[in-house]
């Protein structure tokens, strides 16, 4: 058991007080994004895995609890309450790879209510995180159509376990392979790599670089031409390639990584061909986003294959999402917050997908017909209910989904997503709710 | 010995082929941000104690060993001599908490040359990261003035571990607390939090809730107010403390999380203060950032302490820097990247601070009167100078350092970075090392 104090201290709190008072009815949390920002047309739900692992081992340690007691002033009869705290609950998600649009939920969960208010900060943390980057990456992969895509981030990445996810959700939106080894080796990746300028500068010249490093790894040789003059590069990489005598092949490569990459790899280009190297391949990177990738794809610039880096391992445009956590329901009563700009519906939710596009209604009402539901049980009573899915199955599920969704939500400049449509029982369950409220509140009396 | 795989395959491949051909000279990088965002004024050094507890323990493990024969195929001489490697090279850095500008370095290592490039991923990951988010935290720092700030970034910043960074960097630049229980316990933070939305509406009306929250932590409540109505909520918070007998103290607030803020800070301040209950404090939270609080600042509004979250937490106006890490020297040797919008200065370097600004010269230079140097050696010979600085000392070399920059740095619109010079020295042998270069590119002959 651990993981417990990956929170915020607000969760304890509360916890500590619906424990105190015997409020341990079930609740039920809905995490969903309200708004896509403005250059996404749909979203990729990522993040789930991480949550299933942490809800199977979560609990509280000694050291923790000893932390709450004697640090932060938490009484025994809390800190005994906290020691018995295991995820018990139901959780209802969205599998990873799925694309998924404002307002859906990514994942509901159903839990005694001390428990699902403690872990609402990893689940969200996780959930947006991945969901932002799968989705970031997703631009990518639209943009570049049938070219290759590798994952190249981890040195800007917002951490080390950020570039490992980094890596993941890359894959999962069909990234060919990621720079990063120890997400490789992880994930079972396919990894990525060749030499850096500072290789080539370590050697006298330019040349005695490039024959070293192809004498070591002639099987896989990706020459990064752009150290002193580009064309000057892609000369010598040939040079080398003709003194020892490797043959004309996709193992080999050139890399470019400044400049105007329209321009010089159409120079490249001509000039590997006329040296009869039509096969070697062309490799660009250097600060790359999807936008520069659309760009050069759509200017028919030969390029086989992209590193993509910062801009996409941070989602530089969108770093966050507008996620959120809300109680949808407590001990079998729906309940809403009424806070004009924040207002949410009530109730355990299910999404229909359909040919006429996603309705969002409540999980227990009729699936309306030629509809699929997006979530599935993935816990019950603290238990999964599969074993951990390989990424494979992510990928799959991405690539069946983006078939699906209209042109106009995946096209990389101005998209515009699908906006899902409410049942008419959650319509009223909503009105109903929101009139019990404002009474509560004291606003209709 | 842990953690030689958290790197890119290429620094792999590069070392290799050094090892390989027993190129084992002592080679210097050079790692600093080539522009500040349009938005930063100057940066915060940060990230360099994860880098020094990852020199430390620097080490292929056995099974990292076996990932790279059995699956990579790396042959058995490459990982026999990956076997043996440590970090066992100096390190010079600018000591966290310190303000840099755009071109200095933030961390210059020296160490043979396959090690040197195999942490690069790891350091710029870290540096980077870290730098982002405390100069970013330091914005909002500017903007409150004498408001007290607390981190509530956890939820969705770039993953768990990313949190963990915010929370600590949050506090080298003047946080005075974060909501994340776990940072809160690793680097002995002040750890804050109260209520949710979710906590009001498990109750059968706001009333209850604030009664409960108020009777478990008397000494510590902070009513949220605007889950159905801000100034029907402020209002019910004052009667349950008047029922419960809870003194007037600024042990006690109210929490406002949506809405026009000003206007309610106002509106809230005033019926507090009829009641009498004029050391109850008002705190601010939802969606703010450094030009939110900037305005709400200088319009007065009577708020007492703002939660800063997600736009802080991922620096999303900026949430990355154009770092670098450049070799400079190998084996005595000055080196530098010709590429036309990437070159570099050669040479190991110091920066030297002084009334008329900063210059960056080289490490050997004699320093100008009445010049600091920035850079101070942290690793010698892979062992470090210091045990781990404590977090306080780095808030104390910002804060000091923030006296010394000028105003036009420091506002939060439009700030005027400064821009270092470049000494004769070090202009010189740049010159004479592009010459070099050009000439072994072929360029000049």
């Amino acid at each position: 058991m651990a993981g417990a104090l990956l929170t915020d201290l607000y969760e304890l709190n509360m916890a500590a007080s619906y424990l105190r008072r015997g409020m341990d009815g079930p609740a039920t949390f809905s995490l969903f994004v309200r708004r896509l920002p403005p250059t996404r047309g749909f979203l990729v739900a990522a993040g789930l895995e991480p949550c299933l692992e942490f809800l199977e081992r979560f609990g509280f340690e000694d050291e923790d609890l000893r932390y709450l007691s004697d640090e932060l002033g938490y009484d025994g009869e809390v800190v005994d309450a906290f020691r018995e705290l295991r995820f018990t609950g139901d959780v209802w998600a969205v599998p990873e790879g799925r694309i998924v649009f404002a307002d859906e939920p990514l994942l509901e969960i159903t839990a005694p209510i001390a428990v699902a208010q403690l872990v609402e900060t990893y689940l969200l943390n996780q959930i947006t995180f991945q969901t932002t980057i799968a989705s970031k990456a997703a631009r990518v992969r639209m943009a570049a159509r049938d070219r290759a895509l590798v994952d190249f981030a981890f040195r800007r990445t917002q951490g080390a376990d950020a570039a490992m996810a980094v890596a993941r959700t890359t894959a999962m939106v069909g990234f060919v392979a990621t720079s990063n080894v120890e997400a490789a080796r992880r994930y079972g990746l396919t990894v990525s790599g060749t030499m850096a300028h500072s290789y080539v500068e370590s050697f006298p010249t330019e040349a005695d670089a490039f024959r070293a490093f192809a004498e070591d790894f002639p099987e896989r040789t990706i020459f990064l031409v752009d150290t002193y003059d580009t064309l000057n590069g892609v000369r010598t990489a040939i040079d080398v390639i003709r003194r020892l005598g490797l043959r004309d092949s996709n193992r080999l490569g050139i890399r470019l990584d400044s400049g105007d990459l329209e321009e010089l790899s159409r120079a490249a280009r001509a000039i590997l061909d006329q040296a009869g190297l039509r096969n070697v391949r062309i490799f660009a990177s250097g600060g790359l986003d999807e936008d520069d990738v659309d760009r050069l794809v759509a200017a028919g610039a030969p390029i086989d294959a992209f590193g993509i880096g910062t801009k996409m391992g941070v989602s530089a445009d969108a770093p966050y999402l507008d996620s959120v956590y809300k109680l949808v329901e407590y001990e079998g009563r729906p309940v809403l917050k009424l806070s004009e700009d924040k207002a949410t519906e009530p109730g355990r939710k299910q999404v229909f997908r359909g040919p006429e596009g996603d309705l969002i209604g409540l999980r227990d009402e009729p699936p309306p017909p030629g509809t699929e539901p997006l979530l599935v049980p993935v816990m019950v009573g603290g238990a999964r209910t599969e074993p951990p899915r390989p990424l494979e199955l992510a990928r799959r599920l991405f690539e069946a989904d983006l078939i699906r969704i209209p042109e106009s939500a995946k096209r990389v400049q101005d998209p515009t997503p699908l906006q899902p449509s409410f049942s008419p029982l959650l319509r009223e369950l909503t009105e109903r709710t929101r009139s019990l409220a404002l009474q509560r509140a004291g606003v209709l009396d």
